[in-house]
């Protein structure tokens, strides 16, 4: 089969594979229908990850269709149409029974990661029952690959961690992938304002069309200032990180109003400066989290209902014969004002 | 009456100075039966606080006799027995409304900091029907001194920030008054394992009598590894920061296990290092508050319950002709084994 | 000044009555724009609130200026345009500080009930620092009418003691007025389905307007059945009653899935029959609850940055001086299709 | 091998039947070392159970060693020595994602009810990866046995459920073997008072030596006007229902106060009146549970660290061989004075 291959730090190619086959009782086969590229497989491809090594398939997110079970799976059977989980859970062990399937002990992000990914025509699911998802008959299978990964953990790392309740001042500071499908889902819960901060004044138009009710371009330094003005002084009641470098999250200290929590999204390299001089007694919350994807099936539900549309990130789509152009298009999304794209088997 | 006047850093002396007189109508004067030293006396007496101006009375803690009320005081009348509390809290602001009584827009920590405090004969209490707690008759009113400050501030922000739980692996870095504080309120809700970290044998060996399960000598630099070992490698639960200074807070960061909480209760007099590069994907919680005292009346029930026993932090008395004594008593903790010394009037 | 009067089963009457007077130092005295008329004042003339007197000037919500302040008053003063809270809360007693302003020792809702109410030219209200809000400027005063009552009591107790969330599926059990709230303000939580239940095709129409998913007239005596069917035998996340009487109760009890909530809204003369034979291992939650109107202020943002428009509800306008056919037209609803009545001074 | 064979209402016999074999990949079969009675047990033989169908070996709780695993099975291995939760989890549907064991769609209550149970020398458990669990080398089995049902029971359904915290008042209305597991866990949250009521002095004895702070004999039907004496006319802050019947059940609304919750615990066979018309406006919460034992690690936890005793629960023990005289004792506990009886094999 075709698959995109992870060669080592700066290098990848579209490479001939074996078919995966059932390794364990409770793996699924599924083939691919569509997948897409997360800014964590650039992150790869900088060398920036060390548990994935080269020769590895990359790729963590996408929908398909059961090829073949093995043994221990009941949920699910050939022929099903499913969504992966970017996060694989074994469902018994102390952390996926907790709902913490990011730390699940024989799974979590393995994906594209310690083991081969969905950048394929096929790929092996451990853990299926935990880790698959049943398509609903009828859905829009395309605006589904965002529920992989995108969603849940805009979702899950910055709305719900950061605790955005109905009439709530939030501020996302970071308006790319990650930082728009917080915006998306934090207007699950009716906050009053929702201020989009980034340097990128197309991704800032893209963050008012999706329902930011103010913006900030951040390259004149005065992001925090402007912040507190319109707020009166008081800062924000939620403050999330959607990029993950210290500038930024520097960004959420000098905003967060006293009571409010950071909630950070954005994956770090480096140590940050935490100013507890002045936030010790400022009784804020600051919160981490790789995505559990514990929420799938709230989202499901709401994508079912239309009380979001998760196909507004898709910008390009690409078959998978093309997916070196797909990474160079998303890649330089500056310049070609990507979000998702998509990657057609 | 007789005061403890702050004369600037490093400078404090007893002084007469006036009775003090009701100004706002919902002012009550009380007449100090008993006070207490906070190490937030001796931050001022190092000049770290620079909203307390010399030609302050110092303290924050004690019960007295209500002797004077003004107008608009509807909860308390004169001969009154009462509670102080270190918070001022007007119950009106958008603040209060919330619980976060240490943000009151015309409160919050301002006895013995913006206005005179306890280390008196008399005080002036502003916003007394929401500032002062009703002594039950049959109390042990030096008992209570504690729940001024020092047992809402361990529980508050220490253990019920960091959400403490029945089961619960608990570390807290710092075996001084707060830290014992926290220790002692941390077993209301009958944690497995409690471990206390400090670099003075002497208070690790109260931690022991106070209830800790386990007690490390951080002395060496190994007490993250420790508490590894201890926890299988799993880290602990909550981790309390009760001492204040980065090497503290590193040491909770090293031992917070995936989904768990630290919760700061030090006051930081300069920025830390946050280690997001590896924490980022840990699912942890970081806390900081300022006291609220919002748990006093609880902490009221448990003490009449006998549920804890605060006089357990006592372990000096002084007259308050003799506060100097008792400054140097507090200060000189390591070699007087002070914890929290009484000054009655 | 014109008050309308209870005077006893089946009688009201618009008398001259004398302006109220400040009698205690936390009163105010506000000058009535608009007032409204509420379900609650008809349970009044029909006899069914024995705490309410003849000779008693009905009514609790509304909005007005400020005439004259008592002595403790900090946050109101003349010429305030200020919005009428149906509960007083002294902010100070055990409950206030629960945030149950309910059951506020000397206050809850006393308005038009134990004391004289806002059906008049002017009333004077007790404990105002923590029972009156100030309109931000530039707000439509109308619609804000809207949250003296029904929209908190249709948010708190239906949706927040509900705990309606993103993806749920809710059934609302009567869609008159305090039904419609609970539509309009469960919507901040984004489930995705409403189900509205009543005998009255006209409410259940405005319903669908409102944003209800699905509709039912139960007057067959099949709704539970309907609902169940729709839910594919799971039954709901959250069933809101907002009738008051057995049948309607029975309904939610019928259509509550395992783990979800009954919160009850309606006002019941009369027990019920709780059907613990089949509940008793369902893992249900049914709460009940006077409104406390602690959400006052976060409604207050939602009205501002339109995430609802409490206007919906309005449907008649008169003046005071036609108050009674005001009655007579809110009392008829069935015929006039009247919601909310607003009385202008 | 030997087993307890429920043979319709009335009847049951220790039998001859065959040694259990594995039937889905995911079982495990365990060799009996510890059983013991339920009351729920006592509900089938009076037929009260129509899911129990004559022929069924009894019993849902126990300890044992693993005999045999299917091909699924990854957590266990024959040899280990395991806890037996009385409720089935597959860890994957709706449900068992949520917490919800007791409604598992293909689990929840089924071991010696719709299944085999374990009254016998072996027994069958379905899904054993996520319905057994390992016993901590060095433990007292024969402690832990409390902890397939009645503990998690009592805390769950009880203590959870009626979100029992530090200073509160609880009551508890029965004090036979769940009631006492409701007492015993509450204290991990240390309530200010626990008030115990039953009919029989003998069990509130017990009760006092279990923590109880008080006690009530409700023979003379004054047991609600005495719990609100004790409380001041407030009420209690939880009222925990372990009997199932009408009458207790009116007891808790009797005695709740406002803001307080009714955690039910109790079977019942029968519907109860439930007073809307004067609990509408004291925003209680009623609660009810089948157990989901989700638990059980947070309690093996507490048991490891001794924070509780479970063995205070065990007042008689019986070989297999005399399991009916086991069921005599346990069933004329007003006369043996039994709670728990253990059965060895």
């Amino acid at each position: 089969m075709k698959a995109l291959v992870y060669q080592g730090p700066g290098k990848k190619a579209l490479r001939d594979r074996p078919t995966p086959e059932i390794v364990d009782p409770s793996d699924a086969i599924v083939r691919m229908t569509r997948t897409t590229i997360c800014g964590t497989d650039l992150h790869i491809l900088k060398g920036d990850v060390p548990t994935c090594e080269p020769g590895r398939i990359l790729g963590h997110e996408g929908v398909g269709i059961v090829e073949k079970t093995g043994a221990a799976v009941t949920a699910f059977k050939k022929g099903d149409r499913v969504l992966i989980s970017c996060i694989s859970a074994c469902g018994k062990c102390e952390y996926c029974r907790k709902g913490m399937y990011s730390h699940c002990t024989t799974g979590g992000w393995i994906l594209g990661n310690k083991i081969d990914g969905t950048q394929a025509e096929f790929v092996r699911i451990p853990h299926a029952d935990t880790s698959l998802y049943p398509i609903p008959a009828g859905s829009d299978e395309e605006a589904l690959v965002m529920l992989s990964d995108i969603l849940p953990t805009g979702f899950e790392c910055g709305v719900l961690n950061g605790k955005v309740k109905p009439g709530d001042t939030v501020a996302i500071v970071g308006s790319g992938p990650i930082g728009l499908a917080a915006l998306l889902t934090a207007q699950f819960y009716s906050p009053a304002e929702i201020i989009m901060i980034d340097l990128d004044n197309n991704r800032l138009e893209v963050a008012k069309r999706f329902g930011a009710t103010a913006t900030i371009n951040s390259a004149d330094g005065k992001a925090a200032e402007t912040v507190m003005k319109m707020t009166g002084g008081h800062g924000v009641d939620t403050a999330i990180e959607a990029v993950g470098v210290p500038a930024t999250f520097l960004i959420c200290q000098d905003i967060v109003g006293a009571g409010g929590t950071i909630a950070n999204v954005g994956v770090h390299g480096i140590k940050v400066d935490l100013h507890l001089e002045r936030l010790w007694s400022q009784n804020i919350s600051i919160t981490t989290r790789l995505v559990d994807t514990v929420t799938t099936p709230m989202l499901l539900k709401t994508v079912q209902s239309k009380k979001i549309d998760p196909k507004l990130l898709i910008t390009h789509r690409f078959k998978l014969a093309n997916i070196i152009e797909a990474y160079e298009t998303f890649t330089d999304a500056a310049k070609t004002h990507a979000l998702k794209v998509i990657i057609e088997a």
